[in-house]
């Protein structure tokens, strides 16, 4: 009767659904470092980040009307701070350098006295690209503003602890550490104040209504709980072959670049630029060929753009165009990863190169 | 690989996740008498009222600051009026009768030159009472008033056509129908604008970010498919044994009081109070008998006042506080029915009656 059973009914089969969200409420949170009764389960990451945006600026507006985001943010947050935007706030988009990293220096000097939040991921789900969370958390506590960081493509990948990361909230979704779609959650760090932005009955300890999606919250604790378990071998060994990928494919393809090589990246996420060719096009022939990858994120897909991420990076357009992200994990395996290298080059030397 | 994909993906995995989502919209447009392309997918019923209220009221807003609710309206809409209402907006809420209806003439005088939207549900939940929903939305059009409907409790057990009620929009939810938690959606006629509440990628045609629940999707979809089927004939089997529990009950035990009986009622919900006595401690011992039943909605269950719905009612105390609301299914058998009769005298004798 588990996934039967409104967990917030008072007979014995509400009993057992609502132990079985807090026991996936306790594992979503050990992996994050964190209290059980800090988490909100949401339906994504998604909307995590648009409950942190909206509900943290709006509790705390009385402090100011001004907001702090990074360029290369999900939509769920640049989209959510533009609305405030319009709602008379006033927005700041603080840069990154050419890996996709942005300067602390330059969210100290946005921050102003009427600063009420500033929101940096803490990994881009494009790049992969790692932000300096803690130096900025430092920064926002320094001046008593609120910080937020969308872990998403983050968090059940590397380690993602709130204490060490110092920040106030934290969205991450399940689907981004095999556990299914349509399970997310928000941390806010005890004291936190924050508006609901779903709101209905007392679920979530009245901060998000809605009748609880009791299987894919079980899935997500599951999830959770092989993840914290397993991510340093995983990293190690996923590592490992996205690096061999990378080197075979720039060794087999004249103008490739490797985006945000330099700096620190999340493990899994390899994004290659075959410059002066269409990345749609390349998607289509990979596909043809068996071979999931993807251009932006997949938030984004349809559009013929380059994302806002590689825009904010200030790649060349030739560049920008070309980019694949390729996603490993733990279920990728060397002999993929051989193939993948030993297919590419044939796919490419169908397509035509724009104004080469 | 269904389940597993991204559908927002360019590769032919992301192609099979996105037929299948097309496939259920079509099927639950199927259901409600509308075109596919008007349902967003949401994550409850919950969410869709949000998403309604808010969406709709933020896109109108040029034409006034006044809307107009029911009182037995289900607190996602409740909560979300209010929450506009300290935005600035004004609210009307109209009352109900002892039946839980609400008289069309009291929205003809509530609507004035300001009002943008007014939102009175289709069925309550709690205890089935339908209201006259086709009257009430030829008076908001005929002034020229966005009307939306909460059909949450309604669609998927009785017909609930947008077209024959009229109205501009429409929330349900997969779970009201045997289909699984985690899955609901709105449905807006073409043409009406509404803001996007949930903000991100490009989901959903824009209008809902965050990454599908395809499986609960899916899910969804199978379940209207069932309900649009089997409607009728589940609506007379039900309906007959409902009418048996509330006959037998009310000759087993003196002061028991079915709420909302003299009107027209959705088939499946039996509310019935058992004058003087505790709900709490009703359903304790239901649920030792092994019998699931709840006081109030399940969205507002630990409380231990009546729900708002039988305060708006006007029901004495006495009654209000010893109501219990039985739900049935095309999955409950006569059996069942006469198990549960034959049960409560028992049950009831071991409880004191309050003030008697």
């Amino acid at each position: 009767m588990l996934f039967r059973s409104n967990p917030q009914s008072v007979h014995s089969w509400g009993d057992e659904a609502r132990d079985a969200i807090e026991d996936s409420r306790s594992k979503v949170a050990a992996m994050i470092g964190a209290d059980p009764e800090e988490i909100v389960f949401t339906s994504s990451g998604t909307e995590s980040n648009n409950f942190a945006i909206k509900g943290l600026v709006v509790a705390h507006q009385a402090r100011g009307k001004h907001i702090v985001v990074s360029a290369v943010e999900h939509f769920s947050v640049l989209n959510s701070a533009r609305t405030l935007e319009k709602q008379g706030f006033e927005l700041t988009v603080v840069p990154v350098d050419k890996y996709g990293v942005m300067d602390p220096d330059e969210v100290r000097r946005s921050i102003r006295d009427d600063t009420v939040l500033v929101s940096v991921m803490h990994a881009n789900g494009e790049v992969g690209t790692i932000q300096p969370i803690s130096e900025v958390a430092k920064l926002a506590k320094g001046r008593d503003v609120v910080f937020h960081t969308d872990a998403v493509a983050s968090a059940g990948t590397i380690p993602a602890n709130v204490k060490e990361l110092g920040v106030d909230s934290l969205s991450l979704a399940a689907s981004q550490f095999h556990g299914p779609k349509g399970a997310g959650a928000l941390w806010v760090r005890k004291g936190v104040r924050i508006m609901p932005f779903i709101e209905g009955g007392v679920q979530e300890g009245g901060r998000r209504g809605g009748t609880e999606n009791v299987a894919g919250i079980v899935g997500m604790g599951v999830a959770a709980e092989a993840a914290k378990r397993d991510c340093a071998q995983i990293s190690q060994r996923v590592g490992e072959m996205r690096d061999t990928l990378e080197t075979k494919l720039t060794t087999a393809s004249i103008r490739t670049h490797i985006i945000g090589q330099a700096v620190d990246r999340i493990y899994n996420t390899a994004n290659i630029s075959f410059e002066g060719l269409e990345a749609e096009a390349i998607l289509i022939l990979l596909s043809e060929a068996g071979i999931c990858a993807s251009s932006g994120s997949a938030c984004s897909s349809g559009s013929l753009e380059p994302s806002h991420v590689l825009k904010a990076m200030g790649l060349d357009e030739r560049i920008g165009h070309g980019a694949i992200r390729f996603s490993l994990s733990r279920f990728t395996t060397p002999q993929e990863i051989d193939h993948l290298a030993a297919t590419i080059p044939g796919l490419l030397s169908r397509l035509i190169p724009v104004n080469s």
